[in-house]
């Protein structure tokens, strides 16, 4: 079995803690936010800015004057915001050569395709991931259950525009992964022995 | 973790061969036609039929005769279908009262959502499913790839339509299952062994 692992996750799932507590077990890579970084280091973008184009659907970045008008010459942005998906591309086939990895999002199972990862897709109940949200949530976020719910529901909604925009997939189609785990009933801990026993 | 484990699955994706093989690595009971044997020997049906009203929507099975008149009486078919659905919960009741099981199919998951079983739902790719079939097709069938991958859409469509209706819940949506196991890549065996360890 692969030992190059990929995560998809709904936000507030748990796909972090699951990616890291693999990684540590199994003792390889592990790698989320480290590739923001690494990106805007080599584009010589800002963090921040690389951090909002991943994080946005690519229609949204787009000027909307190349909607309006005849589009002829190449628009900045989209260039600049292109040469950041090249770059996440480029970065997380690099990483999966390297050495064993787990990798959560950049649509990294799509990337690596050719590698036959093992992909998994970490996802919850929405009360589950709504507490969990409320237990990690930083002191100055007062988030009422209405506007926790649509936050939560935006983030997805915006990293499953982006996973279909470069993959042409559905995000969270279960089609795409090799196993689903609902983290709702599950403690994350055993089931990441568990999967650990599945790729030693 | 709970020892009740219920299996949704697609049709050709080795739902029954996980089922099967989980319930001999744990040691714990199995139950799939040995359902249908019961409730005809309770209800005093013939097997087949049990069979048939179980495989059909049970929107098909309902005289056309209620949806045209003024229905006032009670129509003796859809009565005894109610009887057997009534018979199916009951039994699957009892089997999980009775000892540690794995049930396939049957809508156990719902049926038993007061225990909290581990509910697997298992799905393949379609070219996968269709290789599967063909391997354990009886000789006289000699469906064309089409045709198979018409057979298996059909019985999906059924086992859907019937869990939806007793349920209210989407089949195969994963947010009824705990686990969702994609054997298109990851052999059977090997799976099995795993999520033994998550029980035990």
């Amino acid at each position: 079995m692969s030992r190059i692992i990929t995560i998809g996750r709904e936000f507030g799932s748990g796909g972090r803690e699951v990616g890291k507590r693999l990684a540590d077990e199994l003792g390889i890579a592990y790698y989320d936010n480290e590739i923001i970084t690494e990106i805007a280091k080599r584009t010589q973008l800002a963090e921040g800015y690389v951090q909002h184009v991943m994080e946005n659907s690519p229609s949204t970045l787009i000027p909307i004057t190349i909607g309006r008008t005849f589009y002829m010459g190449v628009d900045p942005v989209f260039e600049q915001n292109n040469v950041i998906y090249r770059e996440q591309s480029r970065l997380v086939q690099e990483l999966a050569e390297k050495s064993d990895c787990v990798i959560v999002g950049r649509s990294a199972d799509y990337i690596l395709r050719d590698k036959n990862p093992l992909r998994l897709f970490i996802y919850a109940e929405m009360q589950h991931k709504m507490e969990r949200c409320r237990k990690r949530a930083p002191e100055h976020e007062h988030f009422t259950d209405k506007e926790m719910k649509r936050h939560i529901q935006d983030v997805d909604k915006r990293r499953g525009k982006y996973y279909q925009f470069f993959t042409g997939q559905t995000w969270g189609d279960k089609l795409n992964y090799d196993l689903c785990i609902n983290t709702s009933n599950t403690p994350i801990p055993e089931v990441v022995k568990v999967i650990a026993k599945l790729v030693k």
